[in-house]
């Protein structure tokens, strides 16, 4: 691309520096900041830097937090024996929209991928068996994505805790609410009569 | 979404803000700058306060420029008696990165679009006349998109300087290089057999 200036050739350098965001796009997001009251480009740019620089991972649950603690962890009326183990945050956010789930959660921060070069000791696992261990905990619940990678982080991490008596539990596999049987994959339909549950237990929820 | 930080909520909105960019993309990116050194956060908010801040519009023909003076307006080497007209600073680049063009640029800044409630008033229209007015211009192209709002600007353009003595055109439309005739729409391909040119020229290209 041609540009005419360079601090604008610096902004989209910049912008499409970020995934998923290419030159054109970029171009199109700082041509539309041009277009706005300069103030909306100072609110986004001191957004953005308080964000990186003031933001703290929860020295509990790794999860993204204002404070020492985040405000789960918090939370006196949460259940502190029930841990729910997830990737990353985002997991965090979408268990608590549902409203079903009062425990503690556990971010791990990733999933053992040996291809990507991540292994067990690139993620928040060490400090899962120190809590598992110092016996605040009772049942742990395995919320990873069902992957190749997420299977394998949840064996790694089952295989270390088998030895202290805690209940382990993985959030259940199958036909997704509103969906129609003929167009779901094998497995997952299969595990779902595996794993069938009382009639009376599914309207109850 | 339920976000467990103020300061990831902040960021999140004014990156929503941006067009075509949803909270879920928003909340992709930011996140993203997370896992990435604190400079690389402090560089793209500088970037986009300093080309906020600091960029200008090139008092001649009102592209944008980091200078009073835009550098195609600036090169003595450029045939300052023909002048192009276009829509934006975007048609700029696209005419630039042919390298077949050795004239100067007038940015418009828009079209015409009643619906959208932008008047000839909003445009760099006036300023175009007073330049054809001086009889700095010996020739204008105009190269605004095949629209019904690049049409009306044209027109009303062109009514409005066909007083004096100067050549107009418009770019040629007609089928895309490469492109199969089956698929070309009636208007693109019929307009291409009224305006054909002299084969001779074709292959000079």
């Amino acid at each position: 691309m041609d540009f005419s200036s360079k601090l604008l050739e610096n902004a989209v350098n910049e912008v499409s520096r970020l995934p998923g965001i290419g030159k054109r796009t970029a171009l199109r997001l700082v041509l539309h900041l041009l277009k706005q009251p300069k103030d909306n480009t100072t609110f986004l740019s001191e957004a953005l830097l308080h964000f990186r620089n003031d933001v703290k991972k929860c020295s509990k649950c790794y999860n993204i937090s204002d404070t020492e603690l985040c405000e789960i962890c918090n939370n006196p009326k949460r259940n502190s024996e029930i841990v729910c183990v997830v990737e990353d945050i985002r997991d965090v956010m979408a268990i608590e929209s549902t409203l079903q789930f009062k425990g503690l959660y556990h971010v791990l921060g990733g999933k053992i991928s040996p291809i990507e070069g991540i292994g067990p000791h690139n993620l928040e696992i060490e400090s899962l068996i120190n809590k598992v261990e110092s016996g605040e905990i009772k049942e742990l619940i395995f919320a990873l994505s069902s992957t190749m990678e997420g299977d394998t982080t949840n064996f790694y991490i089952y295989k270390q805790i088998e030895k202290f008596n805690i209940t382990t539990s993985t959030i259940a596999r199958g036909i997704s609410v509103g969906d129609e049987l003929e167009y779901a994959d094998e497995i997952t339909l299969g595990r779902s009569i595996l794993n069938r549950i009382p009639f009376e237990q599914s309207i109850g929820n």
